[in-house]
């Protein structure tokens, strides 16, 4: 019998998540806005038979932000590029229901997944930022928990106009001139307490029914939310304990929303350093987290904190205990701070650890070590896979495909060929039956 | 010296404009949601050494609507997939300013201009129909005028957005580890009627520095704005002279905003029906005419004239004089109004005569009379070049670039090869200088 199957994301973001990534001599620094860049690493990941591509999104620039993201693709444009770009490996992309409207990224989702014929991911943010209040028409951020009584009202409706039109509803009959059947089309009418949407969605079902449903956010509200609709989720875990304890959480709840948990598929992002040797490994890493500035570093600590000014602080002193109230990315901050606790950071430390992977696990060995860990996460129960970021690329990329994805692939973990043609199929995930309106509203799970 | 060279547009639309093409037996009837037909099309475009691919767009679903845009991929990621799949010609598509925040579309486009290396149009649109009112949380569509007034200030907005990056804003130096230089950065604040939006873009200036600004609205609003706006007007007009009268009126309405009324391309749209004799053109024509059902027929003309009724009228009689006032799309009206006055249609012949091309104008000839036609056009000053809508995909795209466009070649008004890079470069437009929100917002004009 087959063994059961690690599923491997690529979290996609320009040259790298490391900090100073860019500014390694041969990094291509304006790699977040070119595209011959993306399609080459898509290519790779796809060669290195991944189950997805992942890009992150924001609506507001930000100077503190990790550089790659201060000026890049808009995710839903770029997507509908590597659709064609790649052949088989799923492609999802971060939106937020904060500053949207159902109605478009119902459509705009759909039509990725006609574009490369299901193989769409939709990863479901609330947005974290103040900034992205002003870019429309807000003063003030919309706060943590209203933020997802809205986002499960969006992601309702969203799944409404996706059941807009059954499989078979488009006849088109060249005899009788009948394009559709008026009877497999339904309006799916919303009427709630953030939207109002008349329907039907102008884009059919695809191949895979919908896209995947993902979601990342570890707060307590995140968790409800994932329960309930994701069917990944990425999150960030430093130890297999508190995975462990992570995955019951999420498991549990999602078999009182009547779901079957083995359909909730766990990432936890990992940031793999690997190359021939360990001590080679540490070299790369060493070399990158040489070019960090320390202004920036800080500057980024201080964005995950709420924007809190540490230069009032001894950088090489333990983390304040008192840090500010935060209206944005509860867990992310939580979970810098679990950290610093439990290694003993200091503040300098920090900076220098989160700049790597912004509060995700480093993984730094040679192959088998790295393939080891992975494994052992794996096999504990601890997860379903990992969301790779990698610290550099296509450097980080290629070394992992040449040399960790083999050892899995022969120890019967990872597939050597795509088995199905959707992100559902690589994934393990049954395809949505078609439901009513009502069906979705009272959150019927197939 | 090289004459004055025509530009050429091609409007997408699934299997064609033609409402009964999707029933002729060769016809791929799904093809609005196919990617690989729309792939061929561009490409045979490309061939043709065509300015541009345009798309058009709707919110809603209308069963009325002509078949190929009951169901559609969206445009700005079918433009995504288009502009990796296309190496030289220019990529539009229709957004609406009614349904849409202007921090959204700013970034789409800007973002598809990068994928493409500047190669993006946008049309304006404000949308014409209730049905994508209550598909965004409204029960009423906005008036015509005021649809207007908030397009403008929208398209203030976008246009700031697009000014947040000096072109060398992003210095990238490895050395000092300096990303941007803040001087060269612009947040462009935006505060007015509808719109507050805090800005910068989180997107770069691209390759041509500014997606192109499209227009197509006739109406009186619909002209002051493309004056004032746009760099191509699709219009369509039926005779030399409504179009001399339409593009003096436009110039000289340019002319009164500062503008060089050149660098406002006008392009009616044609439906041209080609083969190698007239005859045979005729007959291809006939052949579709033959496919309509009449009812679908009838539908699409009480569409375009806001939902009447025809049914109580003689569809053998002359169009009802007193026709209900229409919150829609005001100039095509009027538009299929005059061309049954003009040329004395009855109801059937009418909705016949728009069945094939939605009140644009019917070219059916040899190759010889097709150029002829549009020579004639082209050189009396009443437009620039034309905007293609093809009965048949791919049929009718391949007919014309095979027949038609080797004459205009040779008759030298039109490119044999592209001699530039980006969609400005196709059309004689200017890169536009960076511009201050002080400039934009003075509406200077580059």
């Amino acid at each position: 019998m087959q063994k059961r199957q690690m599923h491997l994301g690529v979290f996609l973001m320009g040259f790298g998540h490391h900090l100073a990534s860019w500014r390694q001599a041969d990094t291509p620094a304006d790699s977040p806005e070119d595209i011959d860049f993306y399609i080459d690493i898509a290519k790779t990941a796809e060669q290195g038979k991944f189950d997805l591509l992942f890009v992150s999104d924001g609506l507001s620039f930000n100077e503190r932000s990790h550089p790659s993201e201060l000026v890049r693709f808009e995710p839903l444009t770029l997507l509908g590029a590597l659709s064609i770009a790649t052949k088989s490996i799923g492609l999802a992309a971060t939106a937020t229901t904060t500053y949207n409207e159902p109605f478009h990224l119902a459509r705009k989702f759909l039509s990725l997944d006609h574009l490369n014929k299901g193989r769409t991911g939709w990863n479901v943010v609330t947005s974290y930022y103040q900034g992205e209040a002003n870019n429309f028409n807000q003063n003030d951020h919309m706060k943590h928990d209203e933020r997802y009584v809205r986002a499960d009202e969006f992601v309702e409706v969203v799944k409404k106009l996706w059941n807009s039109w059954e499989t078979d509803a488009l006849v088109r009959d060249k005899a009788t001139g009948t394009y559709f059947d008026q009877k497999k089309l339904h309006a799916q009418h919303h009427e709630g307490r953030y939207f109002s949407v008349a329907g039907p969605l102008n884009t059919s079902r695809s191949k895979q029914g919908e896209p995947v449903i993902i979601q990342a956010g570890s707060s307590e509200q995140g968790r409800a939310f994932a329960a309930k609709h994701a069917e990944v989720i990425f999150t960030a875990q430093q130890t297999i304990e508190e995975a462990l304890k992570f995955a019951n959480d999420i498991q549990s709840k999602a078999v009182e929303h009547g779901r079957d948990p083995s359909k909730v598929k766990i990432l936890p992002g990992v940031i793999p350093i690997v190359a021939l040797t360990e001590e080679e490994a540490w070299e790369k890493y060493n070399e990158l987290q040489d070019l960090i500035v320390p202004e920036v570093g800080l500057e980024l600590l201080s964005e995950y904190m709420g924007g809190f000014d540490f230069s009032q602080f001894d950088l090489d002193g333990p983390l304040p205990t008192e840090l500010p109230e935060y209206n944005g990315n509860q867990s992310r901050k939580q979970l810098i701070i679990d950290m610093a606790k439990r290694e003993q950071l200091t503040v300098r430390q920090l900076y220098q650890k989160i700049a790597g992977g912004r509060g995700h696990r480093l993984i730094i060995g040679n192959p088998e070590q790295v393939a080891d860990d992975l494994q052992l996460w794996f096999e504990s129960g601890a997860c379903d896979g990992f969301n790779l970021l990698f610290a550099r690329y296509p450097g980080g990329l290629d070394d992992f495909v040449e040399l960790v994805v083999p050892i899995l692939q022969e120890r019967g973990i990872f597939r050597k060929q795509y088995s199905g043609e959707t992100l559902r199929d690589h994934l393990g995930l049954d395809v949505p039956s078609f439901r009513t309106e009502k069906q979705v509203s009272n959150q019927t799970f197939v």
